[in-house]
């Protein structure tokens, strides 16, 4: 491992050890740790290649083979000799191509005392709090991440709800984000968001009000809070909650990086609610990594008069979206076990309808046909009614019951609603 | 005929004619006539039997039965006898027992009388200009309906929508309607509602304002207008378009009919639009009947702050009612014959994301490695972006042609947008 990079090993050892909750670490535990701290620098997120790499030889292993072999024929040669997978030795050059700009271990050492210096943990698939959900983006895992805060929040993704929306945010839009995200921590549920102005920031504002737990995926690294009027925010969710990232230390948020951050935020929650977006937000794309996914998502409708809001309505329209409208029904999209959930609703069944019809159509006309003023016999009833007389008496019996009508004056009215 | 109620042939001829439009009638014609106005006053909207009755002895054959047989027994042998269906003889005698009452030919001609005084126009079935959506209510089609206005607004019913909503409409659901009428109409659609308070109201009004056409369905008698407070407004309506009921005039609206008339408004239209409805509002119950029809429903989502939207985001929801914005959205629910239809979505495919990848992810990390200030060389792009010099080099050259980017002083800047 020292000769990676031609690194000195106790510089690595101390390094890697500082972001390293565990103590009982071996020296492979170590350069596995270091490379997968490497891996997150030298591949952009989402980098499938990587991901075949890492996952065929392991991260140190394939760092040393990308260190010592010189093209992608070479590459491919370790790899097959591993039982990885055969991939076309271009494509293996193109990425070899890419990655050797960022071969520059000075960069993962600052990277690894910047992270310490935070008391940042650098977290990899084989840990405890390893968010499973990442597990579903498959080669586009992240290869490790960055975590800033407290490591039992991750533990609680298991129960956890994306909110998101777009910076351009309505009073309206963040009231009903304020609800919700108070809503579904009341019920248990940890808010996961992306700590962007407007919808995010109130997501995550809102729960930690209400005590809850709150974690902000960050598409740079963790060390520099993004953006920066949410320094005091980010701050607040590092002392009960966690912000987390898959750059390291040091690296700038780009659009891309915003983008991938998006697969993060929708691989590690069981759903994904969207509160208010314009028709091009950025969150649009992370309800687009969620129903990629096959994670629930819902969409909050609000004015169709409000721009802010054309991206929710769209995503109910056009992508299946539930349409959500309290924090209830997001809580149905994500059942928690041990939670009970109401009845499935048969959509085919015609209860606005029924629910007048729960009055059976023989009381509603006889209902229509009484006064609150004139006593009218049973036959006269019978005719406005168009009901026979028998019927009527019948239904009068039981109104008189419920006191709903009286009889007067040898006819019957109806009683004045209160 | 004239035995029938015992009435003079010369007074039902005189009443049928002064209600029909077309002059060439025949006695028979006049007869069958009579009693389906006589029908209109005897069995209360949406009667099952009576449906029956009628359609297996004709409307005439099926009163004199019903005025010659004193019980269920003797209607049943009546009913076989013209290879009608076998129905359960007590199901006849209760039918029997609840027409009974209304039999009184006075009141017939009464409402032939006062249709007459106000132009009232009887459509039964086999006239050209019966609405062909009623057929779809099969035994609960009405018998006949009572037009005041132009004829010539039920022959546009095959291009129309309905457009309902709750009576405590609140200012944003007004002005959603408007826009929605007024849009359709643009499009050459015919409007139907009921003509009660907030968004029916503004429904017809909208339509008229735009020169459209516009039919309101009423729950009682087409001569005495209700709500009262919209008698200028179903004048103008009559004026250009057309008021409709099954009620013969004289009729009261009651809650029974105003249900019953709510199926009339869904099986007459293409579609059904609520616009602005509570969590009980009556026009989920046109709802109901649009669905159980299996005709297309749209519903208009608003603040989910705001009760008035509560049943729109309840159809939505549960009762799997399309999510729509505009009229244009609207519209797209009622294809008109040579109307062009956006090509069919594709639930599964991902835009959102895929919006912002029309930029290639190489173009995107480029751009995000570029500064507008300071010349990057192409190693140093590389480097940032995570992608190899060569394809910096293509992206660059691309970006170049289109004028995004522009080399300096041997470098690459990304020029300001705008």
């Amino acid at each position: 491992m020292s000769t990676v990079f031609e690194l000195d090993e106790t510089v690595v050892t101390t390094a890697v050890r500082a972001v390293t909750p565990a103590s009982d670490l071996t020296q492979t535990d170590v350069a596995e740790r270091f490379a997968r701290a490497a891996w997150t620098a030298i591949a952009e997120p989402g980098d499938r290649h990587a991901g075949m790499v890492v996952k065929a030889l392991g991260a140190a292993a394939a760092l040393t083979a990308l260190i010592g072999t010189v093209d992608g024929a070479g590459l491919r040669r370790v790899l097959l000799d591993s039982g990885g997978d055969d991939i076309p030795v271009k494509e293996l050059q193109t990425a070899i191509d890419r990655w050797a700009p960022r071969l520059k271990s000075s960069e993962v050492v600052t990277a690894l005392t910047q992270a310490a210096r935070y008391e940042v943990t650098l977290l990899g698939p084989s840990d405890t709090d390893w968010p499973t959900g990442f597990d579903d983006l498959g080669l586009h895992a992240p290869l490790a991440v960055w975590v800033r805060g407290n490591l039992s929040t991750l533990s609680t993704l298991d129960r956890s709800i994306a909110l998101v929306g777009a910076r351009a945010a309505t009073g309206y839009g963040e009231h009903v984000t304020m609800e919700a995200s108070a809503g579904l921590v009341d019920r248990g549920y940890t808010i996961v968001s992306g700590a962007a102005y407007g919808i995010d920031g109130m997501a995550h504002r809102a729960a930690l009000a209400s005590s809850g737990q709150t974690l902000a995926f960050l598409a740079g690294g963790v060390d520099r809070f993004y953006p920066s009027g949410h320094d005091a925010l980010l701050t607040r969710i590092v002392d009960t909650g966690a912000v987390v990232s898959e750059l390291p230390c040091g690296s700038s948020p780009t659009k891309w990086r915003f983008l991938q951050r998006n697969r993060l935020i929708a691989a590690s929650s069981l759903a994904t609610i969207v509160l208010e977006a314009g028709w091009r937000s950025g969150s649009l794309n992370t309800a687009g990594h969620a129903a990629s996914l096959g994670r629930p998502l819902g969409a909050v409708p609000g004015p169709v008069t409000s721009a802010a809001s054309a991206g929710c309505h769209r995503l109910i329209r056009e992508y299946d979206a539930t349409c959500v409208t309290n924090a209830d029904q997001m809580a149905e999209l994500a059942p928690l076990a041990g939670t009970s959930v109401g009845a499935p609703i048969d959509p085919v069944a015609m209860p606005p309808a029924g629910s007048v019809a729960a009055l059976t159509s023989d009381t509603v006309r006889v209902l229509d046909a009484l006064s609150t003023r004139a006593p009218r016999i049973a036959e006269d009833i019978a005719a406005r009614a168009g009901l026979s007389v028998v019927a009527v008496r019948a239904v009068l019996g039981t109104l008189e019951l419920g006191g709903t009508v009286v009889e007067r004056d040898r006819g019957w009215l109806r009683k004045n609603a209160g």
